[in-house]
């Protein structure tokens, strides 16, 4: 089953972009998913090609208009449609690996890239979006938001990343931080790879692994560490 | 002042993506930031360009070579460079506004990209890198963390927006979500705009958006109204 991608954007050039390379581009060449681009401007209602128009109430910027996202909406994803209708928004729940491999394991998603000062609440709620958050900081547009989205769900996909199955993602969704790395050479600059790594030891390895995991959480996400449903015992 | 960045990835042709359009791309164009890739793999030491090898301790993965990355690095950032060096991971400090004002304001950023499992801590500490994450969710590599970050930085810098300075970003800043946003057409769908926007009274306007903003920041987000040094009055 591909995994189908719809894109709602003013910028559909921005697309693929950084996906139609490296395994999210050899997944796409490949079919294990497809991504539909819909210009939102196409169907726009008057002869200027509008998207947008003032705040009610006043305001700085342009909010996108109800209508016209909504004609753009019905043809991209019409009535029926099972895959889940996001919007790319700062005001959105924060995307976490849990939400990602949800939307990895479904048909697909229509993405809808806000541009401006917003969108209509009016289409958000009669189209059903589900805002979602890339993170507590302010872009130029959905776009880049949604290729993140997107980079993260089609990595998860059947055959896409093969044997290079991250162990990180596994740390990281056990709410701790991935302990530090290394590699050859055995000293750089002066610096060894830390004795235990090299002593042959696996369970002294799985120690010291976990016990730098736990540090480093500690040190700069106390908050994943007070999520967490078991206590974190040393 | 050119706000300068430096890129450092196994992927140039994913730069300038999304970033060479609309007002990221008018802002490259024009002058107002510059990017510079640097192709880690021209770094390599062997004849194969390897730029990575299997974890000391063992394990899932490949880790990036301290030595390969250290020389891509003295090329794309020599000592005395006045930029952050950044590596994108979700390892590190979750990515704010505020840190992303606070780099718009400096000379620019040199972001190296990891892929693989990770990278070698010793490369991160001789370095001097500031491990950023946009997110806690798990990327393909840290290209389309970079896109997102150049994205947050490069429509702050000046010139960039024009006009279009969004009082989102603001609302933000404040530790709330946005308000709902309302424009033309009066009646969509048989949903009116909310009578208050359209009323004229300036003030109960803005009280309704506070009031808005609170409302959908307390059922989205609490953890940033407990994270507000002053309280949340109603």
């Amino acid at each position: 089953m591909t995994f189908r991608a719809s894109v709602l954007t003013l910028y559909p050039e921005m697309f693929p972009g950084p996906l139609g390379l490296s395994l999210a581009g050899r997944g796409l060449s490949e079919g294990a998913w497809s991504l539909e681009m819909v210009q939102i401007r196409d169907f726009a209602l008057d002869k200027h090609r509008s998207v947008d128009d003032t705040p009610a109430g006043g305001g700085a910027g342009m909010v996108m208009r109800a209508d016209v996202l909504a004609r753009a909406v019905d043809h991209g994803s019409p009535a029926g449609d099972p895959r889940p209708r996001l919007l790319m928004s700062p005001r959105g729940k924060p995307l976490t690996q849990a939400r990602v491999r949800e939307l990895a394991a479904g048909p697909g998603a229509v993405i809808l890239c806000g541009r401006f000062e917003g969108i209509d609440q009016r289409l958000i709620e009669s189209r059903g979006f589900e805002e979602i958050s890339v993170g507590d900081y302010i872009l130029s547009g959905g776009e880049p938001a949604a290729i993140v989205l997107l980079d993260a769900i089609v990595r998860l996909l059947p055959g896409v990343m093969g044997n290079a199955q991250s162990g990180e993602e596994e740390s990281f969704e056990h709410g701790l931080l991935e302990h530090p790395h290394y590699t050859r050479p055995q000293e750089f600059e002066g610096m060894p790879i830390p004795d235990v790594l090299t002593s042959g030891n696996h369970a002294k390895i799985s120690a010291w692994r976990r016990e730098q995991a736990e540090r480093l959480t500690r040190e700069r996400r106390p908050d994943l560490l007070s999520g967490r449903t078991q206590p974190v015992t040393k």
